[in-house]
């Protein structure tokens, strides 16, 4: 089924055989499809032609950027039945615009070599995650990434001002302006972000920059109590005229497991708190009042009681270690022998309340089992993740599927999204198609049918086939 | 045709004949349809046995919101062969949610009735626009209203948390989280944004709110040059950390027309200046450094030469004065006889050498003509607009098409839009069609194709029939 692409395509791009291995990534190791090629295009013109191949010869294809993805939306289904469409040499950055506050990267690009390219310029390119290092532009697009800086700048939808797009016929879109305003007709590039490949293949992208931050003023809180939260998002918010870039939750069961696991980490306060809150604001002047305000904030906080106990970093390095706190949970739970996760998000006022209700839940059906709620508690996403009783494995796809159903139930209650972040992807097509407003669901196979009526893009992602008229898998 | 609607609408909501008139309303006066009938449903559940009804009829459904428009937008076509929708019976804020930072309105709210539920709760939804007293929010989603604040908080898509709309087959589709992250599929809603009632009728929103602010900062330069723009954007956005809420142009030549033609009007300055910049800054806080931040803008702005002159309000009656001279521009055109006029965007960058070249094409092209060039430059949306010489009228249409046609194939150069802030409506449907990118067009289609089968919502508008495989008009 791939002569057609090496035909067209050459060996140089398109790999099959044993030089195609190697190139399935699937960050939890969930999934095991085998592609029957590996494309690898080197610009935007052998994207279309691949995909024009495709299209012709019914080949599906997956999009593949970093492969960092936490729901194997880039991964291939099934055993050598799907082309894998790597975007990794597509990694230029083409023009910057320091001007325009705006910057054209490639989808290949890695996304810390884009925030790098902005800095390079004096701009900010906000969006910042944990895999930064790997995590390629595209995949950022295609999933709509959110990360540590969504409160300030928003989540990556609100960071594009312009896209490339190869349409599932081949044809090449090049919808690369870099305008802050634009209202003729249907903003039809909204649909390609967080689409995670199924409508198209972004090529490149117009992004959004912003005056690169000079100072950043960086504090932890301790919480007695997670109904704290509300108010002191409130407090932050006001007092730092938005300018607050980071507002992460802690648990202090998330500390308990990194003090354990991770060496050299320490609890960062004389007294164990119940919760913790990370906050970080940022301001391009260097004058400017961001310490005063950060001084002001924290007494407010202290004096209102909403805090007991708060910890001023003094210099970047003191950030970093507060910082390493948050970054670090990740890898603290895997040495804890892993976590069944949710990425879940609900109204800001009820992260509290979910929190409480979630942890009810657990203990109620999982004696022994320990909730480790964190992440960016600014936007109401909350990263719910169950540590099993020593006796279970988070591995046990059984007690995942079990967890994952009364949590996202619980989610459904508080009109939150069952993916907050991460995407639907394979990992949660059956709970999207049960969870979602049958309404927007039919919307969403419209557009799906609309713009990839072969359904050759990515088949199987986000929406099942059953739900998009195509065949079931 | 109308027999159906009125049988199971009823008189109270079904108005026809003489009751149905007055209700088409076009701001600039340059379309006369006359609809066969006005609904005027008092609920969501109302507005879906309308548009059912229409559908199973196949009658044309035209929405109207407060008629402010500028684009022919919710005008009907013909004479009696659509029916008008008109929302201003749903006008309830269905709830505010001070501390998730959200709001739930109707369609009908008048936009300013929106900002005073928020102000009420002790915060902001930042959509601000001259017609506010009257416009109202269905039509301000449906447009993707732009207006004074959007270089801080955006437009009205970015404003939009959740949208319930009425499907064009009638179904309801509930959209209103209140969510800031939802990765769980295509997002949607941001099709029905600025779709201009071609996709379905709005009838609620979820809007996300901001702190309020507790106090303003607001300053005049004078510009002895355009090209000082650009560096005095950025230096804005740099100093005031993105606290700017409004960075508006003026130009001398429509100060002549106000002095000339608005009574109490007067030159700001003692000595006039080519152009001018209004600069707003706001801040959530009482305390905080926002006035010395404004000195120090307004010190670095007159030293490096870029701004000429500068005035400063000391209170918010001064402010008042200096948006007054914004303000008044609009009637002061109408007064000097009317402009022939340009909503367009071009690159930040590209600001003053648009209006450069645009200038000297009308003098080439329209002896006697003058440029009143004003507008939104941080957004690089730029109300191009054309004074005729005193032998020649802007209610020309002639005139009107020519100005429009070079001064649009002038945007296009400059890779900018014919459309920033207002739309397209029926007025620039043949333009967008002309202008708009291919490819980008066939999207648009696929969309309303797949979205509106039947081709009954607000059909000609945006998109000609011949672009949607509907019946020409």
């Amino acid at each position: 089924m791939t002569a057609a692409l090496l035909d067209r395509l050459g060996p140089e791009v398109v790999l099959t055989g044993q030089a195609a291995e190697g190139f399935v990534r699937d960050e939890r190791g969930l999934f095991d499809g085998v592609p029957a090629a590996v494309v690898l295009p080197r610009c935007t013109e052998e994207v279309a032609l691949a995909v024009r191949t495709c299209a012709e010869n019914r080949i599906p294809v997956v999009p593949q950027g970093g492969g960092t993805g936490l729901v194997g939306g880039a991964v291939p289904v099934g055993r050598g039945e799907q082309v894998l469409l790597n975007l990794r040499r597509m990694n230029r950055i083409r023009a910057v615009y320091a001007e325009d506050f705006a910057l054209v990267a490639e989808a290949g690009c890695v996304l810390a070599e884009v925030r790098a390219a902005a800095e390079r310029a004096d701009r900010l390119f906000p969006l910042s995650l944990a895999s930064e290092g790997s995590c390629q532009l595209g995949g950022n697009l295609a999933t709509n990434a959110g990360g540590l800086n969504v409160v300030r700048y928003g989540n990556t939808r609100d960071l594009v001002l312009g896209l490339e797009v190869v349409l599932a016929d081949g044809t090449v879109w090049n919808g690369l302006q870099r305008l802050r305003k634009d209202n003729t007709g249907y903003d039809v590039k909204q649909l390609f972000v967080g689409s995670e490949g199924t409508l198209g293949v972004i090529t490149a992208a117009s992004l959004r920059l912003f005056p690169l931050p000079r100072r950043t003023s960086t504090a932890l809180l301790g919480l007695v109590d997670i109904k704290s939260l509300v108010p002191l998002l409130e407090l932050a918010r006001r007092c730092f005229d938005d300018r607050v870039s980071s507002l992460e939750l802690l648990p202090a069961a998330g500390l308990d497991l990194l003090v354990r696991h991770v060496p050299g980490s320490r609890y960062p306060m004389g007294q164990r708190h119940p919760w913790y809150l990370l906050v970080e604001a940022s301001s391009s002047t260097v004058r400017g009042d961001l310490d005063a305000v950060m001084d002001a904030f924290l007494t407010t906080a202290l004096d209102s009681g909403h805090a007991a106990d708060a910890v001023l970093a003094v210099d970047r390095a003191d950030a970093d270690r507060l910082w390493a706190l948050r970054e670090n949970l990740s890898e603290a739970q895997k040495r804890a022998g892993g976590t069944v996760k949710h990425d879940v998000s609900v109204p800001l006022s009820e992260v509290g309340e979910f929190v409480i209700a979630g942890t009810r839940l657990v203990h109620e059906r999982l004696p022994g089992a320990q909730v480790i709620a964190l992440g960016h508690v600014g936007d109401g996403n909350v990263h719910f993740n169950v540590l099993p009783s020593p006796g279970q494995s988070a591995r046990d796809t059984h007690l995942w599927h079990r967890v994952n159903e009364f949590v996202h139930e619980l989610v459904a209650r508080f009109g939150g999204s069952i993916s907050a972040e991460h995407g639907i992807g394979l990992l949660k097509r059956e709970a999207h198609a049960e969870h979602a407003d049958p309404v927007r669901l039919r919307l969403q196979a419209a557009v799906k049918q609309a713009l990839d009526p072969l359904q050759i893009m990515n088949p199987g992602k986000v929406l099942s086939q059953d739900v998009t008229g195509g065949k079931t898998r």
